[in-house]
């Protein structure tokens, strides 16, 4: 592509639209030409998000009555909350069906609509549409979304998960039914909805798990764990709010199988991300730190032994608004158009 | 008691020791007769702690040379680094054998001698007086600590551990060799030593697992559960630090024997913990945040079903340096000179 | 009063209204008889503000139908939001006239009620009451607090340049024409309404100031200040947001008038404060901190020389939601009930 | 230049050395081929600051015994701490005296080495250097810094007071002696010596001023706002300690002279600084966050009016890693070898 590629962000006044932003607007080979926000429809984006005071951008409109065609978008980010996107991506596509679509809410991630329905509470919208969506998570299924329209990005608590479990489910190396997910995320994950408990006075100091037993995440977990090892899979996870702005953190309990020890199942992840440049294997015994990924699309782990045998411990640690959401999605959007998958990606980690 | 009790506080330039003397402080049975602090002494407390600037107390001394009969104290509180306690306890009560001792360092928490030595890397320097040393968790050994004359206060992730786990061990209701402790604690607990991964901007934004598979509490878990289940006990124990100051929580993940459901776990610490006045159990599926019990010498117990049977999340949330340290110490001097138990120590928590 | 007084708290769902709960639940002699919080009504205090569960308190109700005779109420601490207030007292006050308030809200903090209404926006509701209104800062009017029936608790932004500025405006040592407050507040002082510029993440790691040039606390200040002067005063005031919970640092620029050296005004403080329980002056030079006065009800007050001859640099620091809102509040109640000064109010700050 | 430039960072182990290494790691003209830091030399730059850990970088190496020539460096960043870099840079500069230094210490800063000897205690080491050094605030000395084989970095308070108040003092549109300068920084400004009053629980959840009446800084401001008047200026600075990592906050008192309006200083601010990629006055009456700015060389400066006449209140935001130390190293390397001057600075801030 020679002209720069025309990209949406729609839901452009949350943190993951915001971020979407912060990426592109540096990614060489695009021009942001749509920014939407319902509630902030007519403010400029610098009325809701300082920090892009200095820089030229569409102004925020509405979605409704946009149109689609004239446009002649090459791909939208649909940031918006859960539940509604459905609606939205089937209008969207039935106006303008070569138009691509990274979808950064839940609404897409889970290919049986039946367990969206248990899991969101709702019947799914667009069943239709369901059938052409790829997982986004890049590491993981990188063809089918090099081909595909539609792309679900992944949960950030879900991608935390999955980068280490995956391949050492595939490789039958622990065993599935003893998997716990202890996962700590900063407060971005919530949101910038204003809600009471999110409110800083309430969360500085301090430090609470939540959802415990019934997270909307397991269902992806779910789907992805049980993909890798050929039948159901059910995994423990509780999430923890920490008191900081970004990062999440997963400590995993595993069980060696089949005499695998700590450093069997290290050696798998090192080589399974041998080549990839946004999954890095830390040296065995060493465990990430949010701190140190802050910013950046990189996703750490980490490796060490319980001195329980044959358990081991594994650290995941990834920018929840970046491979977390944001930068999984530019990526995803690398490969749907035919960019270097790292192109505007490679900002080195803000510590401290 | 007619006069207050004489009360030394013995590293008061830590932490753990400058919480003593808050509470010390405002207790209506005690003076406080002796700070010391060695690096710092020659200074007044409020030099080292500029919270205490309106308050009357001694000037900090060194520990060589004092005159223990004369000082004629009724109790130290001995908040020293682990390692050098065990020779200045040894000598102190040499000297002062009607003296009463609490010791908030690990060198007296473990019966077993032979174990210090192995976690601690070096010989116990006073056996004979191990002997004698009740380990200070007052909910679970009040007797034994009403009449001792040196207790060993217990570690702040371990009374964060044992609060909840051992009314479950010794019902028999949960699977010892099944449990999984992931605890995350507030930085206070780590000290004041000066040391660059400790530094604000070290700390702040970011979190981590430390000490994966080799933390010295555990073995005060092995001793504590080992004693509940009545054979040998080893747990998974995970700690965290948290960018906050206060607080520790614990996730842990048990599953029950013999057909007990969550709720059966819930309802054996409710009962357990009916009477006790500082340590409190939710509601079935609420799960305590640390914020709540900040500054009180409260222990908040949750309990909740894990989706899958029969496993169950248990949290636990103390402040660190208050049950976890010198609220707890308080707790034990009240036992040991006959005071009432919640002396001193009825303070409501400080939240936001 | 041999009986314990009875108490209430109009508002307990906010962050002043529970502050109140924390320090009367710990006050000898009284009982807390009524909370009230309207949109909370039904609820119990546990679930609004999970730190009280262990303690027995009323149910939360609604404002509307309450029997105020019936209740026989000593005294209501009313921490409305500003300007729902003064009818809400014109009512309280007009069916048990001999009850005692103390209003945390600013509704009658301003003596002339020309001055409420430019600065609020809406025309005093009740004139009659301005007029019996005391203003609550115990160590400025001392002797007109213990004998009123309605008191107005001054503003936390206030409260932190009052103390430091009346004595040397009143000693004629500063000129009061040249005052600069730069002022910073912890995130409590917002309250606990759900904005979204009060959330975690948008405050977490980021400094600003608001308000600046037309802050309403600027009339409490004038009021005061030209009070002390004898003639009009108008300062530069200039609020900011620290990312902390709690506390204000003043951090204030004056002149010494009539060769009034830096030192000259420490003394000045210093011989006014000296049998102040809750004012602390810090030795010449030394610059107070907002951690060191952290849930107590001390203000600490330094004084500094600029580089810059006459001109002086004066730090205040206290905690907002004690020695400026709730703290202040029971030091008004005890005054007005006959009780010591400082019952109830005599915890030691706690840091860290 | 066709083939990339050769830098080297001396003091890599530091926050202002890992900022550079964060910055050229993804220079497009340059290459980092020297890394020192003289007590953590022979261990990798991933052991000191593990977000590097993905990167291939030179491995750290003490600064004695180097072959200058044979290093065939470009230019090096000096990021020592003050007071030994006067003697590095001589020595440096004898052996290859076509290399260029960006010094980031303030030893090269003060063009009057009696000052420099004055406010650092210490006789200037390499007078016949200070010379030739540009004082490296690009938007104020952009010419000369071009021109020049040594640049002194500027102090990030400094630059956070100078850019907004250089351009008003040279118009003569404020009094340069009623300035009052209240700077707030976040805690890397303090670097990552391991002190005592710089942990995390020591810094968290508290606000404070320091060096009150007497802060190095002073002597950078009076040499630039004195160098824009034409005579002496001092003015008086504040800097105080903020509990979050990044980001200087300078508010800043100033008086209107000859009937000019803070409307008027805003035109002036505003005209000044049309063309700078780097310097952003924000609209009338908009005050500046950090957190706007954090991890971007920008700096945005709003202006509004106080309520007294004539005065006005500056505010000024930066991320002091950035463009007060890192960042503003960077602009000057650029400009010193040719490079474009935002090449390797254009990332947007990171909020939230």
């Amino acid at each position: 592509m020679t002209r720069l590629a025309k990209i949406g962000v729609l839901g452009a006044s949350g943190y993951t639209g915001s971020e979407c932003v912060r990426l592109l607007l540096r990614h060489p080979q695009v021009e942001i030409a749509l920014l939407t926000a319902d509630r902030k429809a007519g403010q400029e984006m610098r009325d809701v998000f300082a920090q892009f005071s200095p820089y030229k951008l569409p102004k925020l409109v509405t979605l409704d009555g946009l149109d689609w065609p004239a446009l002649g978008l090459d791909l939208v980010f649909c940031a918006l909350p859960h539940a509604t996107t459905q609606k939205v991506i089937k209008e969207l596509l039935a106006h303008a069906p070569r138009m691509k679509v990274v979808d950064l809410s839940a609404d897409f991630r889970l290919a049986d609509t039946a367990a969206y329905a248990r899991w969101y509470g709702d019947a799914h919208h667009a069943p239709e549409l369901q059938g052409e969506a790829a997982y986004g998570l890049v590491e993981i299924h990188r063809e089918k979304i090099r081909n595909s329209r539609l792309v679900a990005n992944p949960g950030c608590y879900t991608t935390c998960a999955i980068l280490p479990l995956v391949p050492l489910i595939k490789a039958k190396a622990i065993d599935p039914d003893e998997i716990v997910v202890d996962a700590k995320s900063g407060m971005t994950g919530a949101g910038r909805a204003a809600r009471e408990n999110m409110l800083f006075s309430e969360v500085s100091e301090g430090f609470h798990a939540y959802g415990v037993g019934h997270h909307r995440h397991m269902a992806e977990l779910d789907q992805e764990f049980s993909a890798a090892a050929g039948r159901e899979v059910t995994v423990t996870f509780t999430p923890h709010l920490v008191p900081m702005n970004r990062g999440i953190l997963s400590t995993i309990y595993v069980r060696g199988l089949a005499g695998r020890s700590p450093q069997d199942l290290h050696a798998i992840l090192t080589k399974t991300y041998a080549g990839e440049p946004f999954v890095h294997v830390l040296p065995f015994g060493e465990m990430p730190q949010t701190r140190h990924v802050r910013g950046s699309n990189m996703t750490f782990i980490g490796v060490a032994a319980d001195r329980i045998k044959p358990r081991a411990i594994i650290g995941a640690a990834l920018d929840n608004l970046v491979k977390g959401a944001a930068g999984q999605a530019v990526q995803n959007m690398n490969l749907m158009l035919g960019f270097p998958e790292t192109m505007g990606l490679e900002q080195v980690a803000l510590f401290p």
